[in-house]
């Protein structure tokens, strides 16, 4: 045995910002006190002012899937007509509650490593004028790829329909105007772009989408977004809060502000077309090639190499964590994450490893090639423009 | 602005190891109990075991230098006639300990870079038998040189001399055959290849240095090795301990015996095999290229370039922190740590930043060559015995 560092390189949890941790030691304080609504406030107005909205945002203690089923349980009625964009493994998840809750969904399915067109959208929202919503992801992290959610956003606006967006890894990885583009609903979670564990999720809600909800008649309790609204207005949560992790959160986002949530999008986007160009080099396809997005890259496995044996030496030979393809695409891909807390040294020594790891299984690649067109990438524009 | 994660990639303190960190969170107890003694005797007893020797551990609450400042005090008497091996700016500091308290050194320099040789030490015993005492650095940490103190302990065992050895980076970076070389003091400090941060020092006395501070005449009060050494054997320190350092280093004891010495000190080895590596790749000196460590691997900086400039901008674009030349050497050389809780992955990050840098200041070097060089010696060596 050697020293190998437990490196989590996954697209979420993701590396976590050493001090958020440390502010989580703070915790011994009570949820219905003035320091805590401190807290609290300052955490829903830093995360409005990152996310770059004036709609209202409400949080929970919850994953991020939690805020998925508030959208839907809190704003939409049995039998509501929706339409669902599937391009992977969370796609399914919209899916999968649309049909929890008994509305009437109208998926649009592409395969995998595909992503649904906002011309798709258009046309089932005028096949279908009764359409009350519409949900996709902004970055499908299942394959790596990432909808154009200004367009889907656009032409949705048209309509009565409202946009519920996934943005769980699109925040910090991708640019959303939320305000401008239409996005209605936009959901985040803790431990993504904003560097900390699980166990917070957020939402943002629209004046259209408070609307719709009015006349929603499903079930619900904990998820309530009204009670959260009036809550998180008099600094507090409707429950419990998880006051370690909105600690973490809170100082995490100090940090956001500093970089600037712009510089945070750019990071991402150059580490992952670093990562495109490594692969390129080394002969590896990336799979979601067809629209590419920032917050995890999916790389193809080279034929007859199941992606499998490329996280396990990544966790053997060198401690860290990458991910697999989830569901069917597993063995068939594997994931490198950019999103948050990652840097190009990161970056570097991950490429570095993949390179020696494709060597010993059967598909030789010259040792630095890979890391030197990484390199190319920050030489030419990383420094330029986020020094 | 974009994300640089402060890595602290220095030969002391050197990166920490987490779990060893979050034991500190443990310290609400206190140094006279039951639970106390339970740990500061697990951890000599471990220091012991991993250090491979039956000589007595003393522990101290005090940096490095402070069990240097006590060896002296404690064994030696005033005018006593003493070798002091000066190699670089820790080798300097035996000499000022032993001004400070009065003994007759003969100071043995070499130009910073040089090791002394243990025919120079044979020889200088051998025109003065009266010595009392030799003092050397295992590992020279300001110019990345390691001196032979198996055949320095070979030729001053046969005399009345006691070896006094600091080993503070020497330990966990190179074989230390404590009992079986000779080394009557063995001095080591928390902030090395032990993970931890400063403030702990510990070191090993043997009977013959016992034997020597029988008749020690000089003052003291806080480093007290005898009564450090009652109070060790009782599971007590002689003053209050700090105890959350003892938390720290008990935890990281724990890996250490884990990994195993042997392996510990192979990894350094490798990586700072890979590092020479990869510096000739690129075209740069080792500065200690006569006797190179493993604790750390000083690079002369390129013909005109200050090697300050390389340390500011691993700093400035990549968030880590190296170490530059101590004293008359600040601007020649910079410095690589090896030694502790290194891996692969992080040599392999240091050297792409490295190329940038290099590329950027006027060396031009192909990217990712530095970096093959090093992913050369893991896939020899590394893997084979190692994983």
């Amino acid at each position: 045995m050697y020293i190998k560092k437990q490196r989590l390189l996954t697209p979420g949890p993701t590396p976590l910002y050493p001090p958020a941790l440390h502010a989580m030691m703070r915790s011994d304080m009570h949820h219905r006190t003035e320091d805590f609504r401190k807290v609290y406030r300052a955490c829903l107005a830093d995360l409005k002012e990152v996310m770059g909205t004036s709609n209202d945002l409400l949080m929970f203690a919850a994953s991020g899937t939690g805020a998925m089923d508030a959208s839907v349980s809190n704003l939409f009625s049995k039998g509501d007509k929706v339409i669902v964009c599937v391009a992977g493994k969370f796609g399914e998840r919209w899916a999968d509650i649309a049909k929890a809750y008994g509305l009437d969904a109208n998926v649009i399915s592409v395969p995998y490593g595909q992503v649904v067109k906002p011309e798709q959208v258009a046309a089932a929202l005028q096949a279908e004028p009764a359409t009350k919503g519409v949900f996709v992801q902004a970055s499908e992290t299942s394959t790596g790829s990432m909808h154009d959610v200004e367009a889907m956003g656009r032409a949705i606006a048209k309509t009565d329909a409202i946009f519920v967006v996934d943005a769980i890894t699109g925040l910090g990885t991708m640019p959303l105007d939320i305000d401008g583009w239409g996005l209605d609903v936009v959901i985040g979670g803790s431990q993504k772009a904003f560097m900390v564990p699980p166990g917070l999720a957020f939402m943002s809600v629209s004046p259209k989408a408070w609307k719709l909800g009015e006349t929603s008649n499903l079930p619900h309790y904990y998820f309530n977004l009204k009670k959260e609204k009036k809550s998180g207005d008099a600094g507090e949560s409707s429950w419990t809060p998880a006051t370690a992790m909105i600690l973490a959160l809170g100082e995490a986002l100090v940090y956001v502000k500093q970089i600037g949530m712009a510089h945070l999008i750019k990071n991402a986007q150059m580490l992952a077309q670093a990562t495109r160009a490594a692969a390129g080099k080394l002969g590896l396809e990336i799979f979601s090639a067809a629209s590419p997005g920032s917050s995890v890259t999916a790389i193809t496995a080279p034929a007859g190499m199941d992606s499998g044996v490329i996280v396990k030496e990544f966790r053997s030979r060198f401690g860290s964590i990458i991910a697999n393809g989830q569901g069917s695409m597993k063995g068939q891909i594997f994931r490198i994450a950019h999103l948050g807390y990652f840097d190009f040294a990161d970056l570097f020594a991950m490429i570095a490893c993949l390179e020696i790891i494709l060597n010993a299984n059967g598909h030789p690649v010259q040792y630095g090639t890979g890391v030197a067109a990484a390199q190319e990438v920050y030489a030419q524009a990383a420094v330029k423009s986020l020094k």
